[in-house]
Order: structure tokens, then sequence, then C-alpha cells
């Protein structure tokens, strides 16, 4: 099972995650490339962190938007996206350059990651970049998406993700945020869901049924203190219970 | 003999350059990467036109200033320079895969031009971006700068470079702006200033004195009707001279 | 009547309008406040040139967005809109104090202009910063959207504006860009309908039916060479129609 | 004596000092103004916040420089810096307005504190935008800047301010920040300069001499929790000695 996190999203003198501590945790890191958070120097020393761990970097792509944190849809064009995030991609790569490694796969950050889940321009736009820059580099998004779908259609690979934090709802769909059971805040059952995820490819839905959840990897965040304990215990749950972790990438 | 000119330089919905007239008359383009000048589609754009027409693509690299397009000095720590170069670089070479081609050579903007020719630091730092990115890329900048010497010492290829409409001083630096002489205004003149350049290796500076210019690329301008004119000028009186034109890289 | 345009929509080194030809036209000046488009510089260029020929200043505000243009829907949550619109209002209304003079009213632009016409919240937070900033600023916006509705419920001054190189349906509304007839090209077709909004407030819709269109202003466009012709039209056919032209604000 | 710290230096979704243990402490605020950070809302909250506790909202202008956080020197030409210094002024009074209060002062921020210091074409940006702006609002800076002699010269107001926490060399100056003795890291110390400040408008040099320092405000520091724990000692023991505490402006 891969764990992934995103990494390296502060900007200038702002920092947001516990890098350091993350890096130490997943085994995939989503950097930020600049748009929605994310500078120069974090990027490479975050790509310089992850190289050391043996941590896959991927690139975590973004609206234009640092005042929103790329949290706010934007109606981009389908050719204004398609650029922007081939030009995210290639600025990470150039960090990875001089490690002798590569940007190994893309993940959509915030309002795009949702904006590709449901509207087909935004999806395809991912699916462009990605087939024109390097039709080798995998997806990692929600299963069941509109981009999952228009990738696999493309020849790409998807690599879907669970969220070990949130709540599912039986047919397979996390709860809206703004539901009731959204969100696990116990760290020990997220702890015990990240494992039936990893060993049974299942998750308990809100309704009590036991529902299938085909992940391969499963995503942990690390932007507050309790965040980055309640992923220590994932993991340590996951190698307790006898989960390999490493990189599917 | 290189023709080189810059492009790109938009951003968003406005435009600077006649970007399609350039591509018709240099043999490298200098495409703005983002930070000065340049948008994503811009860039994706331009590297088309420039493969259609076997033209170089290099980084046009300049620091983070859009309101000041690149033009202010701006006093960046070593470590942030490099990796904001990096990142330039990395975001170009984006556009270029797909057209399975290369950014071929970098060249510094504006302020971080005049910098490099004399700023220990700030030349190192573009010594070090392109050292750690991809040593076989030449840098293209003044004969006689600090950046010239430490990328020669570097091992980097440099490309020096010659301005045929800017007047020389005897010791073979420009006159500064700000000084009488400092632009060659008569098209015929810069025309046959080029092929000055091109055939003999030399320029008549200020006092009348032919001094050596040793340049393997000369800089077009383009960024009004009247530049258009003299770089048509320009290339047309090389051709009739049997100058061959074509990219240093 | 009052003319309006959008003025001041260059930043940095690019310059979109020809400023000063339109504030030769036009009673009131739709200044872009450096959100969208628009400098500090230009701010104060664009607000001295108005005061010096009697021309209205109003801000005109925009997304955060430059690479847009403004153009392109950003969800905004309503806080962030209303205090960006807040702090844009402020901005401009500091070049104005030099002058003795004053923002005289707002103006939302592009994506924001069109999102105000049917999203009761990003039109609420116009009309919440309004309220705020100054209650006496009056709004100038399509008549019949829902900002309008919303600020005459606040109290609000609003001045409904005309397009006379727009096609009008039947119901009032403007036809869709994206559909036959959206614009207008012939000149002189545009003056004569300015013409017949300012002196019988009406309009001939696309069906031929003539309905009412209760205007107090007329947005003129300046962005191309035609466009500037076309305004100049505009403005002479309403002068020799007798139609006294002045600043509603 | 007057205290003041920076406020609102967050943007977007990043945080830096913090604002609201700070309010508690101060009498006047530097309010980031959006370009070196802050964002509107920040700055909406942030005035709102000195509003209900009596402390007054100064404008801590900076370069246009978030990556940098306006720490890094930009060549600005006096034009575009007079413009963009009055442009933040403006923005934030935009936040005041609706308090029924105004910017009560300027405070330059970072880079452009220390260029005010010694440029006369910088130093002189500022002073001709407050003067334009309103000749009655004080620069809050160092005493023996240009800056400060320029404002005077202008008949501004100008209120010197000191630090604490800084070592000062025998002429006034403070020791250089690459200098042993830069930095008073005792907070108890740091206390008892504040007092001696306060109290006989004098500091301990680092060569124990005893200087004038006729401060009217005194800088404190909130950026870590340290920064704040010494703050809190910095006013508590300014009450212990009997000093009255209130904003200058």
């Amino acid at each position: 099972m891969d764990l992934n996190a995103d990494l390296g999203e502060g900007f200038g003198i702002w920092r947001l995650d516990d890098d350091v501590a993350l890096l130490g945790l997943v085994t995939s890191a989503n950097v930020a490339c600049g748009f929605h958070a994310g500078d120069a120097s974090t990027m490479r020393r975050v790509c310089v962190g992850a190289a050391e761990r043996g941590v896959a970097v991927g690139a975590q792509v973004g609206y234009r938007d640092l005042a929103g944190f790329g949290r706010r849809h934007i109606a981009y064009a389908f050719a204004e996206l398609r650029d922007e995030v081939t030009y995210q991609l290639g600025a990470l790569e150039a960090f990875c350059r001089p490690l002798r490694t590569r940007v190994r796969y893309l993940k959509p950050h915030g309002a795009l990651y949702h904006a590709a889940a449901t509207d087909e321009s935004q999806a395809a736009a991912l699916v462009a970049a990605l087939t024109q820059y390097d039709d080798q580099l995998p997806l990692l998004c929600s299963p069941g998406s509109v981009v999952a779908q228009l990738a696999m259609g493309a020849g790409l690979r998807v690599v879907p993700e669970g969220f070990a934090d949130r709540g599912y709802l039986p047919n397979g769909q996390l709860v809206p945020r703004s539901a009731p059971n959204a969100l696990v805040t116990d760290p020990e059952e997220v702890a015990e869901r990240a494992v039936r995820m990893a060993t049974e490819r299942t998750v308990v839905a809100v309704d009590g049924t036991v529902i299938p959840c085909p992940v391969e990897s499963i995503c942990l965040h690390g932007d507050t203190p309790g965040a980055v304990r309640s992923a220590e215990l994932v993991r340590a749950a996951l190698i307790e219970h006898g989960v390999a972790l490493a990189p599917f990438a």
C-alpha cells in the first residue's frame, strides 16, 4: 500500500504542513508546484528530502490562486488549464533532474481535484496535459471520478486513493463535508479504517454496510499537529498488520 | 551567425512583441518563462511556432516581477535565485517535450541580465542552476560579463552576443543607455553593423576605432513596429552578404 | 446621458485600451483597480486625466486574476469578495484624494459583472462592500440583474446601463455572446441605437420589436482601434441629436 | 509611550504573527497592506480588532513581493514606489471607514524600511505619497534616517521608534544584524532596556556608554512564541514603572 500526503504547501516565509514529519511517514509526496502554494526553494527542499528517503515525488497541480490556496473553483478554459498543468509538471521536474529522479505521478489539488471529478472539460485538460507530457505518468485521484474515466480511456494508469479519515456513503462516494459523519476524528478509528482499506480493500460506510474500496494509496493529512499524530498511527497500524508500504509509482 | 530575440513577453490578455513576425526572422527564440512575463499558453504557442520553423528555443529567465517586467534589480539571495531559475527552465522544457525538442540554451532577462554581468552571487546562481539542470546547456550572454567568466570556469559553453543597434565603447563595453550614442537608430546603419559583426567579428566603437566583437549571436528587438522593420533589414543584409543563419545551439 | 468605458486596463509594461482617446469621449471612467488589471501608476494617471476633463471616476472592481483578466468565474466566498471589493475601492480612492475628488461609483468587471447579475452571494458581497464603504455611492450595472435588485433593496442608488453595440432579446436581456446577433458591428447602426437609447429610452430587439431600455448610461468599448472609432461616432451622434452628456454621478 | 508591532502579516491560508496576542499588547498596529503580506479579509479583521481595543492602525507599506516578504531590496523608480505606497494607504483606509476611524500613520516594512533610511529617491517617494495623501499623517521610522530628515523638511510629523531587543552602537545606530551583539535575547534585559527608553529616553550602547534614545514608540516583535512572551514582559515592565501606554497618533 502507498501512503500519500500534500507537502511543500508553504509560500515564501509562510509554512503550512510539517514537511519533515510527513516525509518520514509517506511513500508518495504530493508536492505543490507554485500556483496554489509552493515556491521554488521549497520544491527543491522537498524533492531532496524525498529522494533521500525513497519517497516518490508527484506533481500536486492546482489553480493559479495563492490567495485562495487553490480551493476556489475557477472556470478555466480547457487549453489554459492544460497549459498551466503542463507548466507546473515541468517546473517540478526541474528539481528532480539533479537528483537523477523524475516526477512519478500527478495529483490535482483542492478545487481542481473536485472539478476533475465531475467537470468533463477540466478533467480532459488534466488528461491532455499528462498524455502530451508523459503518457507513462500515473494519475492519483478518486475512483469513479470523471477524470479517472477519461484517463483510463486515454490509456493512462489511474491510481485510486482512499481517505481513512472521511466517511463514505453506501455508493462509495465520500460524505459531503457539510454533512454529519463527513469526518472520522478518532485517531484509533482512522487507523483501523486504514488497515481495513489496505488488507481487505473495503470500508465501513456510514450506514454500517461494508463496501468495496479498491484503492492503491491512502491519503494522509498533515496540516495540523493532530493530523500528523493521526498519520503516525495509521502508518504504525499498517506496519503492525503486515502491510508493506511502498510507492505505487 | 545566430539571430536571437525575446518572444512570448505578453501575459494573459496583454501582448508585447510581434511573436509571429519575430519567429520568421530569428534562429533562436528567447522565450519568457512566466516570472517577468509569459504565461503557459503563450509559452506553448511560441514553442510550437519555433519547432515548426526550426528556431531554437531558449529559456529567457527573469526576476519574479510582472509589475516591473523584470527590469528592476531585486536583491535575491543565491539559493532563491538559483531555484527560481531552475523552476523556469523546467516549466519551459515541459512545452518542448511534446514537440520532441528541448530547451537549447538559457538567457537572463532585463535586470537579471545586468546583475549577472557584475554581481558575483547572482551570476553564480545562474551558473549553479545551469550546471545542476543540464551542464550541456549553453548560456547566451554578454562577452566579458561576470556570468560569462563563472560559466566558463564551470565548464559551461558560453555564447557571446552582440547588439547591432547599440553603441560600443573602445573597451568593448556597451555605451550606457543614459549616455549619448547609446542607441543606433538608423536601420541601415544597424544592418551594416550587423554585417560587420557577422563577417569580420568587429564593431566600430563610438570613437571610430574598429574593435573586436567576437560574438556568436546578434540580438534583435521586436517590441515596436520600427524594431521589427529594423530586424528585417538586419536579416536581409546578412543573407545578402552570404552570412549563413543558423541556431548556435 | 452618461457615457462610460473601461480605462486603465493595462498592467506594468502592458497596455490594453487607448486611455487618452477614451478620456476624451466618456463622461464616466471605469478605472481598473489592480486585481484583474491596473497598476498604481496607471490608476494615478487615469485619475489625473479624468479630473482634468471633468470625467467621473468609478471603481471597476474585479476578481484577483491578472492571468485571466478577471474574465473567469471564481467561486469567491461572500466575505472574501466583500473585502477584496472594499480593498479595491480604497486603493482607487487614494488617487482621488490629492485631486480633491472622490470615487463616484462602482462597476463590477468581467466575470464578476456576470456573477453579480445572477449569483445572490456574490451580488450581496458587492452590496455589502458598498453599503459599508459609502452608502451614497451608486452602482453601475445591468438593469434587472440580481445585484441591481439587492442594491435597491439596501437603499443604494442603482444606475442601469445599456450597450448600443449588443443585440437585445424581446425580454430586455442581452443576446448571449455565443448566439448570432449578439453583436452590432456596423458603427452607424451602433450610433443610431445609442441615440434611440438616449432620446427614447428604447432599443430595437432582435425580433424587430421596440422595447423599453431605461438606461442612464451607455457603455462604450475602447480596446480596439475600431472600437474607439465606433465610440467617437456614438458620441458625435448623441451631441448632434441634442443629447446632453454628463456624468450620472 | 507607544508600543508598535507588525500585524496581519499572513496571506490567504497562511499565518505569521499571533495577531490576537499582539492586539492585546500594543497601542499601535502596523497592518500589512497586501504587497509583502496581508490580504483583504485579514486587514479587515485586524482593523476591527484594533478598533475594539483602542489600538491605532498604521499602514505598514512594503514592496510588491509576496515571495520575498518584502525583505529583498527592489530598485523601484520614484513614481512607481510613490504610487504603490499611495495604493496601499488607500486600501487600508477602506477598512477603517466602516469603523468610523482612520489610518493614523505610515511605517515602511522590511527592505523598504532599510532603503528609506539611506536611499534619497525611495525616501522621497514615501514622503511624496504621505504629503499628497494626507500631510497630517505621521511617519513612524528610525531617528536619523534619510526618510526622517526628508519628512521633517516636508513638514510631516516624524515619530522615532526604538528597538529594545537590538544592540545600539555608540553613535545611536543599530548594530548590523550580521555582527555580534546585534540582538538582545534575554527577555528580562529587553524589558529593562524598554523601561530605560521610556523613562529616561536613553539606551546602553554595546560599549557600555549610555546614549540618548529620543524615541516615541518601541517596536515589539510577535512572529515567534518567544517574541510574544518577550513583548508581554516589556508591556508589564513599562506599566510597573508607571509608564503610560497610549498611541502616539
